[in-house]
């Protein structure tokens, strides 16, 4: 798993300067939207994949969860989690998921959070999630929308007429594609859209809802550079349903 | 419903000259994914959407279909598709989609190609579908892909480096788009590709497959031109199916 680059002390330096990391969920823009996903959490078992700073594992157990397990690949990141956000009903593990069997039938809700765009072998992850989660448990996640990882330059430009575009290409080639972010490179996957859906489809999942994020008016009038996120998805938001 | 358009005639005569017209299925490249969605035919009643030139609804009863309805809002259309895909298992109709109330729990197979993106009313055009359709029965169908439609000046770009760019902008404001095309002015509907998947999903459909279409190899070594539709997607298909 790439993920590793969170262990990286410069990159790990700027992660926690993002406002994400630093404050938490509400830091997230697309918070809100994910949260609206989430089935209720009472007296639940919770699997974290990706949990970085535990911020949701802490929001779940707050939430009524009877147990969450957060895993990630990083340790940096894991030893932050237990200092900030240490609960009774968490327990943090070092996993990576490309390869983490997780304990069978055990779960009513996997959650991840910009985490499975850096994984290779996603059919075979959600073959593990489908696993791990009880009959009818769900599965609600985000990542990087492919409109944003696809392009060879993902950086805005400016037409002659002073109009914002993104400048996509290359949106049909999946494959590794790998970005500076934060003074590292940083190696991810692209995967189409109908890509993701469709393992979801293979691997027995009903889908339940689908979003492109896009800013509220509320949110661009509070953070005005937000604006731009109409322009192009950043993330794509999931929920789907194993079989009961 | 916009598609009068195909009323006007100096752009039917255009539209006459496309290879998906003069030619039938087998000029759309999109054709082989489309009909790989395709349930078995033989037996079955079909309603075909925006039946154009009726190429679909002679292919389905080549394929053994019942009965088939082609319905289109043109009849200068309709007009052409009695003439060349006549069959006694056809029948074509004048219909507005954006309207028209079908047979109750009628068909099969419900089929649309390249029509539901003129349509305003989709969610209640889906309500409508889902009347028609037996227990069971499938929608299948391509609109063209929001990342086709959403651009303010949808065409391609050269970056300074020589490389093509699709210059996207406005994906998440949906609504309608205007765009000259073949002589005229095409007034069209742009809706997140989250908006069509979840219009599915809350009028009660379970979603079966999705593909953002991409040529093949052998589709871009017989026409290089092609090689474009791998920087950015024309078309979205999608496969659903009424509840059992």
């Amino acid at each position: 798993m790439a993920g590793t680059v969170y262990d990286d002390p410069t990159f790990f330096a700027g992660y926690a300067a993002l406002p994400r990391s630093a404050s938490g969920l509400d830091g997230a823009p697309e918070w809100p939207a994910l949260r609206a996903m989430l089935p209720d959490l009472r007296g639940r078992a919770v699997l974290d994949l990706g949990c970085g700073y535990g911020w949701f594992a802490a929001f779940a157990a707050r939430a009524g969860a009877a147990r969450v397990l957060g895993v990630d690949v990083s340790a940096r990141m894991l030893a932050r989690a237990a200092q900030i956000n240490a609960h009774a009903a968490i327990e943090y593990r070092q996993a990576d998921l490309e390869t983490e069997v997780f304990a069978s039938a055990a779960f009513d809700l996997v959650y991840s959070s910009l985490a499975f765009h850096y994984v290779a072998a996603f059919a075979d992850l959600l073959a593990r999630i489908r696993a791990a989660l009880r009959p009818g448990g769900a599965l609600v996640f985000s990542v990087e929308h492919p409109i944003y990882s696809a392009p060879t330059a993902p950086a805005w430009r400016e037409t002659e007429d002073g109009r914002r575009i993104w400048p996509l290409d290359r949106y049909l080639v999946e494959g590794p594609r790998e970005v500076e972010w934060l003074g590292a490179r940083v190696a991810k996957r692209h995967r189409l859209m109908a890509t993701t859906l469709n393992a979801l489809l293979d691997a027995g999942f009903a889908l339940e809802r689908v979003e492109e994020w896009a800013p509220s008016a509320a949110q661009i009038a509070a953070r005005p550079a937000l604006a731009a996120e109409r322009d192009r998805p950043m993330f794509l938001l999931v929920a789907a349903r194993a079989p009961s």
